[in-house]
């Protein structure tokens, strides 16, 4: 077809700019040496399932129930048929526990119609009624000094990035219109951000101080984007930190609400790692717990993607709003213009959906999958502790290599020092892909202090893998900087 | 709290104007009534199993499995325990068939990662290569005259939606980029342009033809548009159509596909009623197919919501680009600018990659399920298209209602002649609704000629429900009538 020439066009501009390092040269180099045959380690990705973390099986057990309802009377008839009997090898956990059975179907009669129909465009109601009940317990609603999460306030989406999505898009309306996220960020937020063509506003970490929010930086950041003109409407908040592993006390998250409060900005709490704490005495503190009854703006995100669940091919997710905001000479809130969003999509997928109710109703402990259920959680939790702690260790026995902070989230983000002259952490990533098979991401896609070099890693991969692969980085690593 | 005042802000102008009447103050008025405990019938939305249409369990079969892959193993020992044996009450049909779970385990190993990880953004490989399969099938293009369809030119979406808005949001750069749409149109394409801060270029269908597509009317409509300064980048035909139910003919379709030629326009082809031809003499000629080896950009989408399969819960869709355009000054193509979008999204729903999987790969003749898929698939396009018939019946006892051309789609949208003075298709729609129960869309959600008044219907409730309502339909038309 040499003969057609391709027609040329212009196109959307902030498409054209926009970047998304975590999908960028460095996978897609990878994915070219898979197709060469080579091993890769895709560690440059949240990506737990795709090496090799199993998935919790009572979320499974439910899905698997309600795709197939006719199924839970068969259940029934062979739990009866087997009971007592000869099992013929059949094994009593490879039948549904009568809660599992009921939960399926009582399931499916909130829903009313079944899987295969779109919901209300937030997602059921019965689902976001879990939903606010989750947020209400996590943050002690109940004792009266946080006030209780509204399901009308809240969305269930493929995914927090879609969440995100919807709150950034209806924050900006042109380039004078900005939104300040850390650096080092997960670029979701800048992509988002140019993609509607508003304007980013850095503020940094203190990395040295375990990547603390600083009010002085902050507040020099606003100050700097205002005298440029910029009107910014609202802050990003990734707690615990992507790509950093920072876990903020609550002592912060008042410092950052208060500046919020001080300068008529809204928050966008990033909080889908809220599960991945590993430290014995640090804990995730929300931003709706310690907001309580301000009047900050909050936009807060949850996905079933991370902690123990894993679950990100099926995109659940949700949005909590407190304090929305008014929209000027209208009689419409921020709330009003999310749902109209949500209803051009007509709604978020129902398995992404089911995924979320599952999340904030683990099995109770009087419960015959609790038992189970609790130990998967609490082996994948220590097991991405031990993870994070080998690759750490290793970290120490690389000339010029420091990783400062707690380890949360399900990502290291270790400053890599002395690279050679002319080289950069994307030249380093990509000798690391090529001579090891481990994907990771440069510094420079999250952003990072000028002068400075990064990568992220997702502390993910099976234990024997990292401990066949961390001397081959450690030996990489050493030759490349000397 | 009423101490607290929301503070105010202004928003992305573009997301406050923009509408979506098949979500609007129609469906918002049915969720009150339906709290109040009023029978409610939703026949604004294409949502067949939210009225009862069952899922084809062929599809939920695999699901089910696929979710919960332990199972397999299990279904395997299960059908050997009880072969030959006495079933004590189950049915043959309770077991899996030898295909569904060699199917399911094959899935499994293709995916390689299984469910719960993210996959590659634009979806899996070997998903790609099988809705190529099915295109080339569908088309002919293993004979020769129509090229192959090309996997890396496939995107795996959530629904079909998501599909449309990558290329629309990528085609307009600023309000000087148009995009001409079909008046009555789907309102997603009018919300899409409208997002992005294009032009919406109407052109008008001939209603008392059929709702036929006229060269005339595209030239006029072209031509006003450069009149006032706009760049026309593309042209959307919904095919079958939306919500009038046009089939085209290849004549059509060929007439459509010079003019886009002759103005140097991408079409976007909104396929996703395939399927829903009810017509002996009238068949689904899909673009690609009379495309050809003609050199215009074709953006193609389907879904897995509508045809038979209607799994509108599992959001799965795709698109298919053909001649790709080059961007301007670039070295980059426009499938490079939809996988940077989808990048960002990360991935679409893994259930909804596998439900159009199972869509383009139906159980072969000489396999087990054959039969009964054949059976369900046979029975919902008969229900649908008797459904039609039954509601265009009732028409012919309405006062001043016609309602023209073929039945397509899963809609009718009939013209309401005779409104009385003062009121509108939305007033109509709205007494509808509180005298009957029957969610309906007015003409104007979708775009008509000046003077009209419409309602689109989806022919979607059970038998019984419009053997019931449509004596009350008719009776209250010919009340506001006369």
């Amino acid at each position: 077809m040499g003969s057609i020439k391709p027609r040329d066009m212009t196109v959307n501009r902030r498409i054209l700019e926009m970047e998304y390092a975590v999908r960028g040269p460095i996978p897609s180099r990878a994915a070219e040496l898979k197709q060469q045959g080579r091993r890769i380690i895709p560690c440059n990705l949240g990506n737990p399932q795709a090496l090799g973390q199993q998935p919790v099986s009572f979320y499974r057990e439910v899905l698997s129930l309600v795709e197939h309802p006719i199924r839970i009377e068969r259940e029934r008839r062979l739990k009866t048929l087997f009971n007592g009997a000869d099992l013929h090898g059949l094994e009593r956990d490879d039948f549904h526990s009568d809660y599992v059975l009921e939960l399926s179907e009582n399931y499916l009669s909130q829903l009313e119609t079944g899987m295969g129909a779109y919901s209300d465009s937030s997602g059921p109601r019965f689902i976001r009624e879990a939903v606010a009940g989750f947020i209400d317990r996590r943050d002690g609603a109940v004792s009266g000094s946080v006030p209780r999460s509204d399901p009308e306030q809240i969305f269930i989406t493929n995914g927090a990035s879609e969440a995100v999505r919807y709150v950034i898009d209806l924050l900006i309306d042109d380039e004078s219109d900005g939104v300040m996220i850390p650096i080092p960020q997960y670029p979701l937020y800048s992509a988002a951000i140019k993609r509607c063509g508003g304007t980013q506003v850095d503020y940094f970490l203190d990395e040295e101080s375990g990547w603390a929010m600083d009010r002085n930086l902050l507040d020099s950041s606003l100050e700097g984007a205002r005298k440029r003109g910029v009107t910014v409407k609202a802050m990003v908040v990734i707690n615990p930190g992507n790509p950093t592993g920072a876990v903020l006390d609550e002592e912060t998250v008042r410092e950052v609400i208060a500046f919020a409060g001080d300068n008529d900005l809204a928050i966008i709490a990033d909080e889908v790692y809220q599960e991945n704490v590993y430290d014995a005495d640090a804990g995730f503190v929300s931003f709706a717990r310690v907001l309580g009854r301000g009047d900050v703006p909050l936009f807060s995100v949850h996905s079933t993607s991370k902690g123990f669940y894993g679950e990100c091919g099926h995109r659940g997710g949700y949005l909590e709003i407190r304090n929305a905001p008014r929209i000027r000479n209208t009689d419409l809130s921020f709330t009003d213009l999310v749902l109209k969003q949500a209803s051009v999509n007509i709604c978020s997928n129902t398995v992404g959906q089911l995924m979320m109710y599952l999340l904030v109703n683990p099995p109770p402990e009087n419960t015959a999958p609790y038992r189970r259920f609790t130990h998967e959680r609490r082996k994948i939790l220590e097991d991405l502790h031990d993870k994070a702690v080998m690759i750490r260790a290793g970290f120490d026995h690389m000339d010029g290599v420091s990783c400062f902070g707690r380890t949360g989230a399900m990502y290291l983000f270790p400053r890599l020092d002395g690279l050679p002259d002319g080289t950069d952490d994307f030249d380093y990533c990509m000798g690391l892909l090529d001579r090891t098979g481990l994907v990771t991401v440069n510094g420079a896609g999250f952003g990072q202090q000028p002068g400075t070099s990064h990568l992220r890693i997702a502390f993910l991969p099976p234990r024997e893998v990292i401990e066949e692969v961390l001397p081959k980085w450690i030996e990489f690593h050493n030759a490349y900087v000397n």
